[in-house]
């Protein structure tokens, strides 16, 4: 029988009519990738299947080094070929894990093959793939179209000139929506080496010398307004443990200024100076109707002798655990009462916290936004059909899983789409679940309405307001 | 097809079988709840379904908030039919919530409604219960003979009369038994700005003067003894993390004095006196035969604002994660030592700590009582399928599922009862689960006892010893 | 209908065949165990089935006790026969618990018993059970060979002669292996009284005085070359929660130096001792080919009356929730940057880590072993079809579930070796869920070299390496 078909995922018969009749008919809006802008501005080709899949996948690094594939055919100076072959034959042990279904809905969507990719097919596939990406329809643009884009968010320094947004928007032959989002993490990071130099390039893009941490908050309006200009409404935070350690304006001005003029900050300064510009971005987001995403429970760059070899992003992350759902709560509760509560959409790596953000945003949920505070897409080391069923399983029961804004990639590559197709055959079988199991009437309609509404309507929605 | 029938939620025959068979036909037991004792005593009556469903339910409250229904439409000024309008058609985005199951099955039990309440049904739906409340047995007291109520368990303050309790049992013309339950929180949360008028109120209540912890101790054994003679043998404990600091008589004694007389004392002499309170009551529950549940895991009224105008017990509350094992383990220990252990039930806001919990009771279990400590059932965020399963399942794998006391409603709303069908009909499915899985023997007999004893005999035996 | 028989936990027909096309028969590798060799040597024989059972079995005698049994028929002085009884009888309250299976495949495979052993039907089955047990067959050396047994680690103190082993070893007449397992705890808890005594154990078992830690660390490694005489090739550590306190060598050297003469150490120096010991002996295991098993996620002696009364390994024991993840991750580092990681298999007994360890591991794993860091088997608390199938279907998500080195017995009974049965079924029913679920191609050849790779061969693969 053939692995990959129309009907793949759904063991439901409900689930296949929400699927097909409902979800799959969507156009995608992305609302959080890594995609690079400069190579949608370019319309890159990719010379070969490694190229496209193994040059900057970390996902796919661990699985081979967890196979024991040497470092030189992984990010070495092996041959393309020969790295795709090794990455074929740890596809064969990889069963439950989502790469080998990623990797299998990208071969079948964007190169037609429906066969199972190991060992013994990975000659076939390479040659198949590579032919392909011969076409010209086979570039970033093109690609993108195949994919049925309406809408990317990219995620972009503070500092960017956002030039290629601006060509890309000014190209009246390609009309998919480009647009930057603002990830101001290198201003909120005091603890960095590089946080001094990094500060000085904020006060260059915004045009003012900064002597104060007024001066940098105003620079940083100056940026979040030149971003709008391009039509960013997405902001996104990175974090280890979410923290939360209030202080003074005044206090928090001293940490700044103590940390800008070269002398160390405790590490409880670094949690004021960090919680007070997490406040201080929420204002400003909240002011300009922007969803702020705060993305936590991540400990990066475990293995410092690969890190030194590879920089980051290289697979060397894992969850950080330990994030009291009362630093959140309380930071919420400071911007609600300051009446500077932006949209908020909530990523923990952790996956035991699911429950526990479901049940902080909702303390926080207020009108006229319909789940104005979201918990988000099961997100990185739970972006499976495990990790996919428990969020939207969780977030239903404790919260409305109709009003959830749904999938994003948060992925640099031009063949991730498919992640949404994914995601959709997992919430039409969730849904149908429900409906069969006796938590939901079997209709078709209604059900099919909130298949949509989260595969498309409920972000297309959100990104107004 | 009809969304509720009487096979509703039973996918397996067995589950059928086991549910007509066994669990549905025993009483009821609800031995916690917020049920006020003076209601029944009234015998009050419902103007509309309004002010039966959504006057104090904070569940529904929430739901309406996260869809960005407007506060006056939830605890505001509108009128009883808008807001009802308003959680129908929230209830179109509730999939998968158990607010979305409890509303239909109160319909379809209470009313006779099998439909879908939604935008659409809303008016039906409003005029058909409306009509239904003018009879006379939809008074409080009809509604629990309806339900098959056998006694309940309220939730009272130390201080408490107990005069509604005392009017309930001389009526002879109601044969449900109404205990009262003892919360003394207030009692032990030395930080709370009312804690001195709390504690004078306690003297009062005891007729002696408080002078000294001994003092407090002495009226609270006397309020014990008051409430002994109305038929308490249910006590209840809330706090937020379960905290464990151990000290000596004297200092706790000396904790207490300087809190008595005003003085600020530390958190870690709160935590102190914390500890010293509930091995208190531990030992004098363990005297008189009553069952301690320890209810934990809670942040409360995050949203200080909404708080302000609201006050408690409005939908503003979440988990609080981060309590250690260590801490309940060397708490039941301590008891355990003294010779003091009570029957006790221990519940976590926090699904992650069920393995916690369960293996933790278990090295505290001892003759005679069958699961003389209990993993008390799936509380509040957790009441739901996803949640009862997730309780039921890791209980049966770390402990003896057989002993389990079973449900209880938590709730002050007089159709809530439906729960405890919703309770069985799962706990069916997980017994029948189990023996098709080939983890049990498909024996009815020997299932529908576990059945029969979960729903009603354990809980009765359990409040007896 | 019979409770047991071949098809046993077997729902989908694929699992049936990858089941009894390649996982059944493959040979057992037991690698880490508490059988006591010395048990082996003699050829012990069982008077009764409450001496095989209940002799030693904490699993068994904590469900007994949650059972309102008193102690007199667990571990006191009620006769072998009464025992058995109250044994049975508990059993009917264990639906969902592994005892009941593992009780079951037991009398099954070893006793032909295919009925269901509750109060009554235990007297046919201790008349049963005792009559087979006269049999010569069903010595300890008989029962493991009727098992299917290759190969087996016991769990041995660096200071042990390891005599047995020898003498089994050089007994031709019996040809499972029988390897001695390194388990150093008693030199790395430097908080417990008996330490000081211990090291000079150590000392005389190597031959050596000790007089500062580098003569200590001199003589583990002579003990752990005498081990490597004898065929050992696996270490085991386990604590509490997992910590990690970096300090200098002088530091640690001085913190050994007061500690061994008695003087009081803190609890930071005591972590600091541990986390230095604990890298010595991984850099020692990795230049040995030996793999390192990091076992956490316990508190144990919770009920401290008891354990005076009973000793350790009497049931009463828990979960010790807590550890961060950067703990881990950070001595992983310190390893892997001093060239010095040993395969390693980690275990925590907190269910809530599942996803944390799987992260972690991922960010070390190097050419050339495959899976050269494991998570280990669900353990302990875990060790049932839950926690198996979660850790299971985790792993696969975040790792390569292909290259997991699957079950041990972690038990001290030599009928434990249906737990691999066990687990093999349930490995076969999570490869065929994920085939007929759509993640993973349905190729019987293809998930059969999985099921008997994980089931044996990865194990085999993994010791020699």
């Amino acid at each position: 029988m053939k692995f990959l078909n129309e009907e793949y995922l759904l063991s439901l018969d409900l689930a296949k009519r929400l699927y097909h009749g409902y979800a799959q008919k969507q156009p995608i809006i992305d609302y959080h990738c890594h995609i690079v802008p400069g190579e949608i501005r370019e319309d890159v080709r990719f010379e070969n299947i490694t190229k496209l899949w193994l040059g900057a996948d970390h996902y796919k690094w661990r699985l081979m080094r967890a196979n024991g594939v040497s470092e030189d055919l992984i990010t070495g100076d092996a041959s393309d070929h020969d790295k795709f072959v090794a990455f074929a034959k740890t596809l064969e042990r990889a069963v439950g894990n989502p790469v080998f279904i990623w990797s299998h809905l990208e071969l079948y969507r964007y190169f037609g093959y429906d066969g199972v990719l190991c060992g013994d097919t990975a000659e076939e596939v390479w040659n198949l793939c590579n032919e392909k990406l011969k076409s010209p329809e086979y570039s970033a643009r093109g690609i993108m179209k195949m994919s049925g884009v309406e809408l990317i968010c990219t995620t972009d320094d503070p500092v960017d000139s956002l030039e290629h947004h601006e060509a890309i928007a000014a190209d009246k032959t390609f009309d998919i929506e480009v647009l930057p989002a603002f990830r101001p993490d290198r201003a909120v990071d005091i603890e960095k080496e590089d946080f001094n130099a990094y500060v000085k390039k904020v006060g260059e893009a915004a045009g003012r010398e900064i002597k104060c941490i007024n001066c940098l908050k105003n620079a940083l309006r100056a940026r979040m307004d030149f971003f709008a200009e391009h039509g960013c409404r997405v902001a996104d935070h990175g974090m280890g443990l979410f923290v939360y350690e209030p202080a003074s304006n005044e206090a928090v001005a001293d940490i700044f200024a103590r940390a800008y003029r070269g002398d160390k900050v405790s590490d409880l300064e670094v949690k004021q100076y960090k919680t007070a510009m997490l406040k201080f971005f929420a204002a400003e987001y909240a002011k300009r109707g922007w969803m702020m995403q705060l993305h936590y429970g991540v400990k990066r760059e475990n293995n410092v002798e690969a890190f030194k070899k590879l920089g980051a992003n290289a697979g060397l992350d894992c969850i950080a655990n330990g994030t009291a759902s009362a630093d959140l709560a309380n930071f919420l509760n400071d911007c609600t009462a300051d009446g500077a509560l932006p949209k908020t959409v909530v990523y923990s790596l952790d996956p035991n916290e699911d429950a526990i953000i479901d049940t902080v945003i909702a303390c926080f949920q207020e009108s006229p936004v319909p789940g104005k505070l979201q918990h988000g897409a099961a997100w990185w080391f739970n972006d499976h059909r495990l990790g996919i069923e428990a969020h939207m399983k969780r977030l239903a029961a404790d919260g409305l899983l109709g009003n959830f804004i749904g999938m994003l990639t948060d992925s640099r590559s031009f063949v991730s789409y498919t992640r949404h197709e994914y995601f959709r055959r997992i919430l039409c079988n969730v849904l149908a679940d429900f409906a069969l199991g006796g938590d939901f009437p079997e209709d078709e309609k209604l059900l099919g309405k909130l298949a949509a509404d989260i595969s498309y309507n409920n972000i297309k929605e959100y990104l107004k307001k």
